[in-house]
């Protein structure tokens, strides 16, 4: 692992090291991770929430319910989705963080294709009929080892 | 299990049921968890992520660095604290949200009981001095199985 100039991943001798992963590293970990976190803003207040979602054409893709806190997500704001993995016992993993603008999805063939997706919400006691889509940014990853 | 008003929480004949947990149980779940997510504002910018955190006296409390990100989330601002756990077999999982003030420590007397904690931060790429304490004005948790 290479360390960057932050000086939060200055390497000297430790137990564990914090490197930086490449954008391909940080897409494959997307792809492979079913839970995220979305951090946003509604009625002035900082919301972080889990959400299940999927990597689809290089955006984070999730269903939510008219009127949900989430919603508020859609309005086209500045957001922060991250996702991680750990082991306690070797103190060791890595957590990928997508900064972009989230946007309820409306347009007919994009809902379509996204409906093929076979996204079911974890939570199902509702229909989630909202698409929403958060266009990345910045695309950011660290990895402790 | 109980359900709120919350329409994302309706139950319905489904798979996974969401429910609410009270605060007693967020509070064993915040002291038996490693690993958190903080999503706090900096440069106009909101981020969300990873610290290994001790819940102590009623707060979340955790180690960084001057001049971190981090460290501007010590700048008595409104957080949002986020731990959570999932099991993608069986779709099932819980999660807790501290929603709460962060302020640096400064007192000599209360760094000293936080040093005594022996929390080590598993990045241990270099020692974090400064001590950041999340006041919680809310706490919420919700499961699913």
């Amino acid at each position: 692992m290479t360390s960057s100039n932050d000086p939060e991943y200055v390497a000297i001798d430790v137990t564990s090291k914090m490197g930086v992963l490449d954008e391909a590293t940080c897409v494959e970990l997307l792809e492979s991770t079913p839970i995220g976190r979305i951090g946003f803003s509604t009625d002035g207040e900082l919301l972080v929430l889990p959400i299940n979602f999927r990597w689809y054409e290089h955006s984070v893709v999730f269903r939510t319910l008219e009127g949900h806190k989430l919603a508020a997500a859609a309005e086209q704001q500045h957001v922060c989705f991250e996702v991680d993995h750990w082991d306690a016992d070797t103190r060791t993993g890595w957590s990928v963080v997508v900064q972009g603008v989230a946007h309820e999805v409306t347009h007919w063939a994009e809902e379509a294709r996204l409906d093929d997706l076979g996204l079911i919400p974890w939570a199902r006691a509702e229909w989630r009929p909202i698409w929403v889509r958060i266009e990345p940014t910045m695309i950011s990853g660290r990895v402790l080892r």
